[in-house]
């Protein structure tokens, strides 16, 4: 990936590539919610995006980018981005190759082949998930689309904020705040750099589990620092062990504040994402919202933008959620 | 209500009325929800409305409407349209009475207070309804604003259509057919009267709750024709025993096919909402889609907008749908 490069004008670019090819997703309010929290909150429902989560952007922005695809790319996720890299690459036209543990779940092994994409299965207790992506790519000669570490991944997520400068500008709002989950960083990075270009002021929110916060701690040593892995936490979708580098890069060069939330906080958030928005947001793409809810305090009588980010939830879970209300 | 008028001109002047004023809602598809009909299905999210349904629209308009409104609005309602009044009132700056039976649930009383409404309970083992509300409006000179039968109302609720198409035609597209709940009608009129306007050939299919086909069977006699009342039943707000003679007057213009859906057919379609669209939409709400669902066959290969028109749902019955799956 040398010579690439992550700013303000790859991520209009990107949005140039993904017009017409994603959602353009809508900036939701609620006066109740507004209410609820003390403070004026725009909530970007990406939810509602193609596949269910903004990992489109950043996947079809990389796939659309390839010179030549022919032999096609390659992810590993048992995730969101694997279905969108599996989605991208039908767009295209050009083979996916997905890695997964042999036990991922049954659902996301289908939502991966109903993209058309080839599944090669690893055992968990006894390969290394790296070696096993890398044996695929030299085999295939398939370009590995990171879910974080990218800049063309970065640059698609970005687009996610220059939909919210827009809506912000067409309601003529300024906002104190924008907020949003983080895992690797790609999305934070993104939006980040999209929003503060057009809004100086506004402070980039990143928000982790609570105990898990590689970010946080990565940008108070001034390095990558990395966390245990998560594995069957309620909020897996943010809990990779580690971030990327060139996400940190980004945004090291803002004032980015982190904040945490724990998996109650979480469940929380989706009861209210469901009673004042009718949204469905999956635990990770809730944790934004979370944390306003959570920490009303610190948004008090702000303006502030919350980036929901996906809503691919088990039934099962989120009904238990629900209940539990 | 003499001396009113229903026609695309009134809707468009209710769309220049609410400009700014409500949402405007996505219309939203999903690849594997159109492979599940085996057509392109348009959903137009009306559930992510300001007050969770469409009902907002035509309250206010209605409300908006008037030369004077210093003495207020009333309303009958434990439901959508209450909450709809209620807020449509706060927005105007005048007062606002909802007419409720004494054992309604507590969340739909503090629903209608929330948005500053003054509720009258009435006893509805010992007192009429409708002489309660005539006594409230003689009381306070309060105008009453019909949930559907009513130009103002139909024409409110006519914007959803205008959306519909200002959408259709920016992606170039003619539907074969817009599939939407039926109530009491104003819905269904005004949605049909603004697409059928810009595309003639597109069919009004109306869905309602199985043995309670009010509409199919008015339409069969070419008059008013009502069902018994339907109390506690999934499917309650699509329950009422009559529709309006104004909807029925409207729709009788136009070649309209009734479709029916059971409870059932109503929980699935709420599952697949949440499964492919990330949508939380209400019982009655999601009928249109229901009768998709439950009959792919008289929708194959064609190009369908379903309406979706509601998300207040009990999120502990919402909970017991998805478990149900």
């Amino acid at each position: 990936m040398s010579g690439m490069t992550f700013d303000i004008d790859t991520i209009r670019d990107a949005a140039d590539r993904l017009e017409g090819q994603v959602r353009r997703t809508p900036l939701l309010s609620s006066p109740v919610l507004d209410e609820l929290v003390g403070a004026r909150v725009l909530v970007k429902a990406e939810s509602l995006q193609l596949t269910g989560s903004f990992k489109i952007r950043g996947a079809l922005n990389a796939v659309l980018s390839l010179e030549d695809a022919a032999a096609g790319v390659a992810a590993f996720s048992t995730g969101n981005h694997g279905q969108a890299v599996a989605a991208a690459a039908q767009k295209r036209g050009c083979p996916a190759v997905i890695v997964m543990p042999q036990d991922a779940p049954q659902i996301k092994v289908d939502g991966c082949r109903w993209w058309g994409a080839d599944i090669v299965f690893y055992d968990p207790e006894s390969e290394d998930r790296e070696d096993v992506v890398h044996r695929v790519i030299a085999e295939r000669g398939a370009e590995l689309i990171h879910p974080f570490d990218d800049e063309r991944v970065m640059s698609g997520q970005g687009t996610v904020g220059l939909e919210i400068v827009a809506d912000l500008a067409e309601g003529g709002i300024a906002p104190d705040a924008v907020v949003m989950p983080c895992s690797g960083g790609g999305l934070a990075a993104g939006i980040t750099e999209a929003v503060t270009d057009a809004h100086p002021g506004a402070l980039s929110v990143v928000v982790e589990r609570t105990g898990y916060d590689k970010m946080a701690r990565s940008l108070a040593a001034g390095q990558l620092e990395r966390v245990p892995a998560v594995s069957g936490a309620f909020l897996d979708a943010i809990g990779a062990p580690n971030i990327g580098q060139h996400p940190f890069d980004a945004l090291s060069r803002h004032e980015v504040r982190p904040m945490a939330v724990t998996d109650e906080e979480a469940k929380v958030a989706m009861r209210e994402a469901v009673r004042t928005l009718k949204l469905v947001v999956e635990p990770g793409g809730v944790a934004g919202l979370a944390a306003v809810l959570a920490h009303k305090e610190r948004f008090a009588g702000q303006t502030v933008v919350v980036v929901a980010s996906g809503g691919n939830v088990d039934p099962a879970v989120f009904a238990e959620v629900l209940q539990a209300g």
